[in-house]
Parts: structure tokens; C-alpha cells; sequence
């Protein structure tokens, strides 16, 4: 209950810092007999690894995955499983001033508060670092999903929106062949520039990501606390540095009326079809069968290498100016994180709607 | 597990429809020694009371709350409190159209995907009328709050936006004067008129909420998973006709920069202060002691006096008409729930907080 | 998180006190459309209900329940389903004297010192009036386990031991034929003569139960916490008054050895058999397919009508000697609860099993 | 909630098998600011390392325990702290014959039914090997209760019993003077020649555990289902082998009288004092200040190199026989682990109690 785990039946609980000799997760709820290795969960944590590209942190981690538990000759036993990351670069780096001086727009000061202690090498626990161990949950997420659905489905994450520069096009093919993960080749190019802008004035910009999943069943969710979107707003409110979720319409909804919200229905060949999918795919908490989509508003990385006004662990006026290799974008490697909590609150509520209903 | 309850220390567990004999829940974690009788909760219960406007439903519930268990002599004793309402007014209407037919957006279809038996009179259990019970479950968090804290503290929402009409007056004395709880007394009769508009187009409309909680001290919410933003943005998701949350700048944060974005700090003749609040009072899932900033998005009401497409239960295109008595703005009602549910997140992480720290 | 619930699919959470105005429960997890009306429920009730013969307490307490949600022309709806039981006989006694002096053996004084608040009416929520919510809470998990097993299936519980007087006689179809719930009529008139003989010499007797579960599927349990046995275990003895539980030969194996102890198997016409069973049903936390059994120790009533030396609400020595309605021996209405507790861990394992493998 | 944690605040949840890489686990709810190190649970591991004595499993694990986080210049950090323990003598034994038959008593059938898939290895994830995770978290435990408790307290758990061959004697200053954990020197020799006896034949011998922990405040424990002594005896039924749990009396309750049983009160220079503790220092699920004393039935080690009956993988009759390093009397190295698994239940419920009311 202390906060450091996530999911009901599909769960996995984290721990780790930024600069520890390495981070981990145990994995609950992965049935027997799902092909497992470690580079099933490897291919999924290189999307989200430090140093692909320009665009983020050089910081040199290979996050080498260990599977340590629940595997036996290649396949899942329906035990946790136990995964570890050794932290290759933790580099003996000079911590004096974050030691000493709260870094606005970091969780410094309240950990500082609360705690009393803290590890302040690069972080500690509240780094970005332990995003790691959700995209390697959410790999898992993926195998047990695609255990239990007979149909293709499919959980995409892309980059809309960096500072003011945003897209409408969606070509999720696209994703992938760049190194924002934007849905849009051609926003691409606008999208770097920006960042290139922020870095260059010692700045960095925020971005919105958007999230498709495509090919659920009706009925995921459980009114009317874990509703469905309850439970994303909830798993993707809880990545570092996202302010604000939004399914379906989100905030436009607020705008318009009640005859241009809804999602009419008719028949087709192929049973009952919307017309719209405003709502997101997502009705009263459960999901309707029609793709599930969300965004997320990531704030823009707090370190920048600009003198900011703050305050030292003694109370006093000063400033402080960010050194080293941080992302100046953190929406970037935000998108497969994205992707990896969705998949893991799919999951759950899958094997959640299995307990009490045929699927 | 299955979605009635929520909180981890202070819990509540809702049970009951809209149209069946009464609806009701159990809170946890009220200490014992807290003064209380059933008027405390009335008072809060009275403000989301359907028919007190024009601008909400006219259906008739007194919503007279009986505590049955947990108070003697006046004072809580430390046993959990069951709280019952009984449903006044569930007139024998005519439900045999929405029997049939599925409401564009509202949970029917789902509901009738996943249960295969559903209880249409109202929406049943997806019903708005829940939410009485969490306002009543909020005012017993504002009786923990206040045991345990010893300095003022205000947890206060207002309707914002309705429609494209907004404000960004916030007086927050205003609140209460007006059937809209706006804010802003200049505001309130564009907002009505966007009301009436819509009504009279047999139409609704969307709106936004901010909530504001301050007063609150530093090191609420448990990293990483159960952050106070994550919680708070589950708990507002959790509301009927949610459909977005954010936090502080929330998604203008996206568009931000760094160094706008970066709330500094200085000292003070009282400490350390904040020169700015882009993060709503909430950094690295831990409350920073500024004032808590949450704003929710709420579709218009689906139910509107015009015909719309739709299917029938047995899968036949039709068109359906919703008749009855409706709010035009669910946001309006929507304004005391936001602010209850806001009371549960902070009291349960602040005995959350007391398990392992000296508040 | 409080401690008033029990289960993590099917789930119930219980509020009420001896001599308020009402007990209630919420119970989740019942799938949709299970045929369910109050009687199913009171006929569970009845069994437990106090006055049924001269061994039990003759409080007259009808323990009426109603179902005040979850169910829709007599089928559940997949909602939660609130019960409600009206404490029809909180007659005016005198309780000055418990007011004001601990009744040894009892819950007064440890809640007078955690609560500081008690409500001494009756034992408040201490009272064993509170089991009459397991009892109804197990009905609903007998439902479940008919609605998913196809097979027959059977839990029952029979007193076993009166005092110093036992049985080995396990006759099931006896256990509803007398007031004790004795599995062998044989020993029903030895089992009374201990207990008029204890309420003659003013005092009470303790008990031993046995519940046997036969018909559940192997592979109920989830190692390595929420085992079977850890289950049942913490079911069984968050009973009222209970003081032992053991699982198959329980403390008998200390005494055996492994030879002894073993659950040797063989094929036979029907598949594998085992040719005892030491274990009771359960390996490594998990059902075996074979019965499975427990037992649980029942202290004496603590109330008896003869003085006993205690201390006042303010330290001083006393003396105090309890009058009227008890129950000599609380082990015999404890067997219907005992039951009740068993249906619902085996439910909610079920439930538990199911989402993630194919019963 | 799939079962591989326990607690509510001070949580641990564990991972891995007998003969994987290593196993692990993350502790939570852990407050900052506890000087920690890791010779401060290797300390409480070397107590239930195999190959102590000749009455343990020669297996040659070291057991050496490593700190990945949650511990920052030699204190906590009020992170999860995350453990690991490398196996270190998985020998390449000849598992041939337990891979393919069943052997009795043992996890290995309702395994294999249940996840069609196991690791055979020495019990996989059902060994005994798990339960040096169990030690590792209730060296913390008994941290936080020393970080909280300003009095001394002490857990303690002794051998009492072994075979028939039984003591009455408490002398908890021997408990470690001898290798079998026994608090009575004059037993020692009883119970070791039981044992040695036992390995003669081929065969295995049960025991019994008492537990004793003193110094703990009352009101510890959550009516009604989260009892102290029903999260007790979940706590210990989940240790491996454990088949009976009884608090204070326990069975011998059963066959006393109300009167007797009565843990009478009185005034005493140092307040209310008790003249006797039948109730195990529990009474209505709380702690009573009293020192609180359960104890424990352990199976035979189910491992004897005596052939038995049993079935094949694929359901024929044949024979086993075990060969290889097991424990003839696997009650002695579960005695520190019936003591971790009390300090976690009592501390966590210390922080449950800290959360409402003031300790």
C-alpha cells in the first residue's frame, strides 16, 4: 500500500534509484506457460533507452534486463517474476550543489520535507530512471494480453504536440521511423526545431502524447471507482512530469453540447457500429469496444542550464543552474512508458473482467 | 477489489442504484472521538440535492442521510460508519424505451455488453445518483482533516467554464451565491445563458471545474504509484461524465518552456516561499505545501430531449428520444462531488502520511 | 484497508454494532445474473439466529434481512449488493455496569484503550451480532461457487467437541437434526449434558468446530501469501472467540512423521486417488482436489454469571458479574459462521483462479 | 494481490525459486532515517542458513543478502528497499525422477495442475528456500518497531515440542545456546535424539513453535477481519509446512470454562495488571498490552528416503524415494522464520495504528 506497486491481479511493484547499483520490479500475475526471454522485454526497453538520438539524455545505460524468477526452459511458471537492471552509469559525478540546493520544478523539496533524507544523486527515486521498469512490466502486460485475446490488438503511443507544434495526422506506421515516435513525417522536421530552439536558449519544452488501443473487448473496467479511465488517468498521471490525462474528447468535450458528444450507433454487417468515438472508447468506466484514446500533457524537463531563483537545505535565497545530460524533451521517451502503463491497466482489467465473466 | 470503494485508510464502499430502495456506503478510517450527527453530512449533501435550480433535474430527493452504526453519544468511535438514503422518488416511469434502446453515450451499451442484465430505470447503478454517497463520504474526510490539522485548511471547487464561456476570476466567497457555483459573480449570467441556450435547443452542455485545496501540509502522496496527483486524478476520473484532469498548468504545461515552467523559491520572514504555482501544488507526486490546483473537464449531459441514432437491444437501428428531467449542465452538480472526492484523496494520504511520519 | 472487509474478488465489507439501529454489509464480486432473492439469504440467517433451542442466547432477533441493491427482477446485476438487518431487539437493559467495568475475556478493555470510545451496549462492534453479516455474506458465496462449479460441491460444519466430550463420528446428514450442529446424534446428549452443567454452575464451555469443503477443484490458493490455508486461517480466526485453527491433522502432525504423514497416491478407474489425507485438502497453499478440512478451537463465552475480579473505567479494583442473555456455549452459533467463512474464501479463490487459468 | 506480498504499510513482496538465479525481495513502508546495513539482516539470516548443525539440509547456501535500494549513506530512505540473495549451490542434481513423478505431500501435484508447468527443481517457488526472504523482511520490521517503540520489546520463538518429545520450560536466553532453537537446555537432548532417531528410519519428524513477543502497546490489530490474530495466523499458516496456528490456549480453549479462561483483572502500583494471559495477550482482535503468545504446528519434512506410493506425471502408479539434503525435521530452521513473519505482522500493524491514533 506504501505506493510502490501498481495493478490488482496483473501487478508489478518497483524499487530503485537513479544512481543505486540497480533497479528492479517483481512481476505478478503472468499466467504459466507464455514463451518468455529476456529479450522480449529487452526490444521493448530499448525504445525507451538514454541515448537513441540527440533528443535525450546521453547518459550511456544499456538497460541490460535480467529475468531472475518465474521462467523455467523458456517459459512462464505462473510464479513472479523477478527482473533486475543494473545501473551501468553511475558515473562518480559531483553531486555537491543538488545536494545542497533545491531544484525548482523537481521533487527535491517535498521529498526533502517528507523524508528528511534523500538521495540526491541524480534524482534518486524520483527519476525518470524508474520508467524503466514499467516498460519492461508492460512487456509483460503485452504477452498476457495476447495470451488471452484471440484477435489482433494493439497499443500505440506517438508524439502530438511539442511546445506549440502539433499534428492531427495519426499514421502509426510512422512512429517508429523517427526518433520523437510522432505519428506525422512531416511534423517531424517542426517538432525538432523546437526542441533544438529550447536547448540551444538553455531551455527544454514540453509535449503531448497521444494513446490508441485498438482490438479490447467491451466491458474492461469495474465501476464505479477502478472504472476504466479511472485507472489510466491514474497509471499515466503517475509517469514523471505528466500534468494532465484526457480520454476521448478530454477537455473539448467541456466545449460542446450534448447532440455533438455523442457517439450515435446503427447496425452493419458486422453487428452494432458508433458513428464517433468522442467518448474515447470508454462509457460509463467500461470500455465499448471502440479503440480507447488518450492523451497526456508532459511538462517540460525541469533541469535546464539556466540560473533559476531556489532556495539551499538550510533555508537560504541562491540560484541554481542545471549541469549535464538531461533530455530537453521528456515527452520523448515519456511515449513508450505511455504505452507500457496502458498496456499494463489492459491487462488487469482483463484478467479482472475474467474473474467473474467469460471473455 | 471489484470497484465500490475507494481510499486506502480512509475508505469508503458505495452500494445502490438509482431507482432501488435506497443507496448506500460504509467509511473507514474515522478515528473514534470525532463529534458528528447526521446534519454534518446533510449540510454538504443539500449542496449537490437535485432541484434546488432551475439548472438542475427536478426530481424530487430529499437525500436524508441516516447514520446507522459508528456514532454513539454523538461521537465517532472508531468503528466503521454506515450511511443509508433512501431513493424518495422513483416514480413509476415509463422505462420501457431505454429498456430497449441503448443511450448514445451514456454506459447502457457497455453495461449491457458486460452484464447481459442491466438495471435501465435511471441508469442504475451508473446512475449520477452514486454520487451522493461520495459527498457524504467527503464530508466525513473534511471531519478527518480537521481532527488531525491544526491550522486552517480549504478545499473549495467552482464551475469555471461552461460550454466556451469561462472566467478566470476566482472569488472564492462567490461560490456559494450563486446555483452555478461560479466563482466569478460577473461570469454567472453568460453561464446561465449557455444553460438556457442549450436547453431550449433541446441540447446540453459541457463544462470545467477547478478545484483548489490549501492548507494542506508538505509530503502527501506515496511515490511512485499512489502520488497525490495520481490518486487525485483517479478520483476525479472516477466521476460520472469526467473526461479530463489536470494538475497545476496541466496541458498549457505542454506548450510551456523550462524556465516558465519552473516554479523558484526564495526565502522568506516565513520560510521558504514559492514565487509562482505552475505545479498545483504537487511535485514528484508529493504536495509541496502551495495550494493543491486540479481542474476536471464534464461531458455535456448525453441525455438530451433530441432524437439521436442507436441501436436497439436486439441490435436493430432505431432512433431515441430521452424525455424526463435531465440537468442540462451535469458540470453544475458535478461542482460539490469534485471537491468531496478531493476531500477523500487528502484525508486518507494524510493518514497515510501519520503511519510512518510526524505530521 | 480499515479491517471491516474480507476478500479480494468477492469481497464483503460490514458496518454495525450490537445495539445500533441496524447491521449491513456490501458484498462484491457476485457475477451478473444469478437468480437471488432475500429468502436465499434468510434461510442461512435462520440457522444462526439467536433462541433457536435453550443453548443459545434468547434474544429475540428476527435478523430480517433486505437486499437494498444489486438485484433486478430477481437476478443480480453484477453491482454490489447491500444487506441490511434492523436490530429489532436493542432492548433498554441497564448497561451502567459495563459502562463503567471490563468484562474479563472480553473486547472492552482493549478498545476502551485503543478507541478511548467505546460503545459498551452489548460488546458494540465486538459483538458477535456482527457474524450474522458472514452468514448472509456466505450465502452469496455459495451462489457464486453453483453459478461457476459444475459439479456438486458441499461445505459443512459440525461441533465436534464440547468441552472435554468429542467426537470422531462424522455423520453430515445428522449436523441439522439437533440444535448443536452435532455430526453424530450419539454424542448430542453428552455434548448438552456439558452445557447444562457449565450454565448451571453459572459458567460456559468452549468448543471445537470441523468444516469440511468437498467438490472444489484443485489449484485454489495463491502461493505464497494468500494460500488456501493462510486464507482460511485468517477467516477463521477473525471469528468472534476463536482461538485455533489447523488444516487436516494440524496439530496432530507435529506428532507424526513423514512417513506417516504422507499422502501417498495411485491410479485408479477415475484418475489419480490419494490414499489419505494428512493434509486436509491443501499442499503448498494450494487445494488438492481432495477434501478439504479444518478445524477451529471456540474459547468459552466470557460473560457467566459468576463474579469475576476486574477493574473500573477509571482503575479500580471490582469485581463484576455479567446477567443476562448469553449464550453457554458460543461455539454452537459459531458453526454456521464458520461455514459462511469457508464459502467465501473458496469463492473468492475461485474467482481469483479464474482470471487467470481455466477452471 | 496475487499473492507474493503481505502486509498493508509494512509490505514485502518476494520473487524467485530454489534453483533459479537468486531470489529477492522489495520491502515497503520502511521510514526514512533508520540506520541500515546489510550485516543488520545478514545477522537474522545466518539464524535460518542451511547446514548450521546436523540437523539441518547440508545444502551450502551463504545466503548473503545485497542491498539495491532504499538505503543512501547507511540510512533509509524512505524507498522501497529492494533485497537480493544469489543461490548460490543450485547443483546440477539429477532432477529426472521428481520431474516426473509426484512426490507425496509435497506442492508438486496441485502445482503441476494448476500452472501445467513447474519448475521441479528442488520445489521451485514452493521450497522452503523462500522463506529466507520472509527472515530478511523481519530484520526490518523489528527496525521500525525499534524506530517507533520508545520501550523494549522482544519477539522471540523456541522449539517446544518435537515428535511426542514436548517441554514446558521458557528459558529464552537458551534459545540460542543450542541448534535446535529450544528454550529448554534439559530438552535438547530429548528432542535431538527424536530426530536423530527419525533420520535412522528413513524418516522425517514433526514439531511445534511457541512465539512469544512482549513489550508491544495494546490496541494493535483492525476489527473485525484484520484481527491481530487473524493476520497473525495468516502470517504464519503461510509458512511452508506450517498445518496449525492457536493463540494464547488455543485448542485447549476448547475444553475449558468460561470461568477458568477469564484473564481476571486487578489494580497494581504499575495500573491495571492481569492475573493470568489464557488470551494469548489478544482479546477481540486487539492487543492487550500482554505479552502475546501463539504457537505453531509443523508438519514432517515431507522428503524421506523411504519409498512411497505416488503417480507419474502422465498418471501411472509407481514409487518414490528422495534422495539428496533435506531437513529431518524441518521445524527448526521455520522457528527465526515464524519470529520475521510476527515482527512484520506487529509492525505493520503499529503503522496502521500510528495512522489514527497516537502510539
Amino acid at each position: 500500500m506504501t505506493g510502490n506497486g501498481f495493478g490488482e491481479i496483473f501487478r508489478f511493484t518497483t524499487f530503485g534509484e537513479s544512481h543505486g547499483a540497480a533497479i528492479g520490479c517483481v512481476v505478478e500475475g503472468v499466467p504459466a506457460n507464455i514463451p518468455l526471454q529476456e529479450n522480449d522485454i529487452q526490444t521493448a526497453l530499448d525504445r525507451r533507452r538514454p541515448g537513441r538520438s540527440r533528443f535525450t539524455t546521453q547518459r550511456n545505460e544499456k538497460d541490460a534486463v535480467q529475468i531472475l524468477s518465474g521462467v523455467f526452459n523458456g517459459m512462464t511458471t505462473g510464479t513472479p517474476i523477478g527482473l533486475l537492471i543494473e545501473n551501468a552509469d553511475h558515473r562518480s559525478a559531483d553531486y555537491s550543489e543538488i545536494a545542497q540546493k533545491f531544484r525548482p520544478a523537481h521533487a527535491d523539496y517535498p521529498y526533502f520535507l517528507k523524508y528528511g533524507n534523500r538521495d540526491y544523486r541524480g534524482g534518486g527515486r524520483s527519476s525518470a530512471r524508474e520508467t524503466a521498469l514499467r516498460v519492461a512490466a508492460g512487456a509483460l502486460a503485452v504477452k498476457v494480453l495476447r495470451h488471452f485475446l484471440n484477435s489482433p490488438f494493439d497499443i500505440t503511443a506517438g508524439l502530438i504536440q511539442v511546445g506549440s507544434e502539433k499534428t492531427d495526422v495519426w499514421n502509426a506506421a510512422e512512429i517508429n521511423n523517427n526518433a520523437l515516435f510522432c505519428p506525422d513525417s512531416d511534423a517531424v522536421s517542426r517538432f525538432e526545431k523546437v526542441i533544438d530552439d529550447a536547448r540551444a536558449a538553455n531551455d527544454s519544452v514540453g509535449a503531448i502524447i497521444e494513446i490508441r488501443a485498438a482490438g479490447f473487448p467491451a466491458g474492461l473496467g469495474e465501476p464505479v471507482y477502478d472504472r476504466l479511465d479511472a485507472d489510466l488517468a491514474k497509471a499515466l498521471m503517475s509517469i514523471n512530469a505528466v500534468k494532465g490525462v484526457e480520454i476521448g474528447d478530454g477537455f473539448a468535450a467541456a466545449r460542446s453540447t450534448g447532440r455533438q458528444n455523442a457517439d450515435e450507433m446503427t447496425e452493419s454487417a458486422n453487428g452494432t457500429v458508433f458513428l464517433s468515438n468522442h467518448a474515447g472508447g470508454i462509457l460509463g468506466g467500461l470500455s465499448t469496444g471502440q479503440p480507447i484514446i488518450a492523451r497526456i500533457a508532459v511538462k517540460p524537463t525541469p533541469s535546464v542550464a539556466s540560473p533559476l531563483k531556489t532556495v539551499s537545505a538550510d533555508g537560504r535565497a541562491t540560484v541554481i543552474q542545471t549541469t549535464g545530460r538531461h533530455d530537453p524533451c521528456v515527452g520523448i521517451r515519456a511515449v513508450p512508458v505511455a504505452e507500457a502503463m496502458t498496456a499494463c491497466v489492459l491487462a488487469d482489467h482483463l484478467l479482472r473482467l475474467r474473474a467473474q465473466y467469460t471473455v
